[in-house]
């Protein structure tokens, strides 16, 4: 695959991502935009490992140099990065009948807007911190293994709770289908790769079963190809090794998950 | 002071807080409202170390059981939780002229949201483990004190780098002061808890001082009381000693400063 050097649409929404955790946040949201209401887009592949988001034609999109991150051609090439804004603006823009968010002047788009928050700067910065210090840091620190694996637990508790008599995080009655539940899939997908199972929390496996039904969902989930991470469940074997690590951690911590 | 033990308000915004750097975007923004639109509010202390926010009524207003909160008793006692939700909230419904954020069809209002999202998911979350482990872990561990300190060096260079010609972070010209500048403030204020300063970051320290002019923003900064980490620059001796652990730690993991 040829290295990416620039932008190559000229109209519709151009994404720039990887297949993590928060590039499935754009990738769902968009192939659920294309079956609601036929929106197209382009997708370039960037892979991190080349530092292609470091470069200047990338930073020009987001000066954090991070995928994921989106250009809208139809809007006069803005571009939007971090994900709680691309699944906002997305939605605000296009998602006219709001079928996947809630209009704005709508408690529910606040109430979306607390949990894609609470996504953004706790389960993904955390579970982020869990993935680096279980499988990725050349050294070895239990410390950081339980802290973050701790954190991480403690924050699907919270979700767990939330989806007890629900099929959706936010909306009336029991739920609807939102960028609430989009922002937490790719990481909740992912949780097998720190040695956690679903089987903890039944309402979230519950749901995340009723979001992975969705054809769109299915298909988000290999764009740009498929995972970086495959999420094994029972354990695989890999996983079972992280796992032994982190029970390891948590005992020399003597660490008791409590959550919520 | 009395240990709270539910809501007090029964009009108005009741903010739940403490004086941290996430607890400033609440009263400060509730302050700016105040000076702008007379908009009253009742505040509670939360003191975090006596587990208040653990308690069933707080859980009611945020699940996650951390601070800022926020109920809105005038809108049927929405409770509104995470930063990014709050400073959204709030202006969307009680800023009416834009005086400190935009328009929901703006283009800023989108702009807006991506750097609130890169503070709420990068800046606070990465700050808060420096915090962690350069103060407050009682194991001294290195390879935390470089990874996070260098993770918010790299940020604030390119936040640096956003305001080289810019007043403000967003908004046409030279920016208006808003909401996406709020966001950010009690964590640049901080700075010298983990060593470092604003020195090395021209542009950043003109927008800060620029804030910090602002009545609002140093009311904001005592509410609920005088802030727990004080900003003392040049480094106190406290802040050096912390400085000196960061920079032994950079040094054993040949780290280099090279953002943005």
């Amino acid at each position: 695959m040829a290295r990416p050097t620039s932008l190559i649409a000229t109209k519709g929404i151009e994404l720039l991502t990887l297949g993590t955790p928060n590039g499935f946040k754009a990738s769902i949201i968009l192939e659920e935009l294309k079956d609601a209401y036929g929106l197209q887009y382009t997708y370039q592949t960037i892979d991190i490992s080349k530092n292609i988001q470091k470069e200047p034609w990338f930073i020009a999109v987001n000066p954090n140099g991070r995928i994921p991150a989106i250009v809208d051609h139809d809007n006069g090439g803005l571009n939007v990065f971090e994900g709680n804004a691309i699944l906002g603006y997305l939605t605000r823009r296009y998602d006219t009948e709001n079928r996947f968010s809630f209009a704005v002047d709508d408690d529910d788009y606040t109430r979306a807007e607390s949990w894609i928050g609470w996504q953004h700067g706790g389960v993904g910065p955390m579970q982020g911190q869990a993935n680096h210090f279980v499988r990725y840091a050349k050294e070895k620190i239990p410390y950081g293994m339980f802290r973050y694996v701790g954190e991480t637990e403690r924050l699907y508790g919270i979700l767990d709770a939330q989806l007890k008599d629900r099929d959706f995080i936010v909306g009336p009655g029991r739920g609807k289908f939102s960028i609430a539940d989009i922002a937490l899939l790719g990481w909740a997908r992912v949780l097998p790769a720190v040695g956690l199972t679903m089987d903890q929390w039944p309402s979230l496996a519950a749901w995340y079963a009723r979001c992975l039904a969705r054809p769109a969902v299915q298909r988000g989930f290999k764009i740009p190809s498929e995972p970086q991470m495959s999420p094994v469940e029972p354990l695989s074997a890999d996983n079972l090794e992280y796992k032994k690590a982190v029970d390891a951690a948590k005992e020399k911590y003597d660490y008791k998950y409590t959550s919520p």
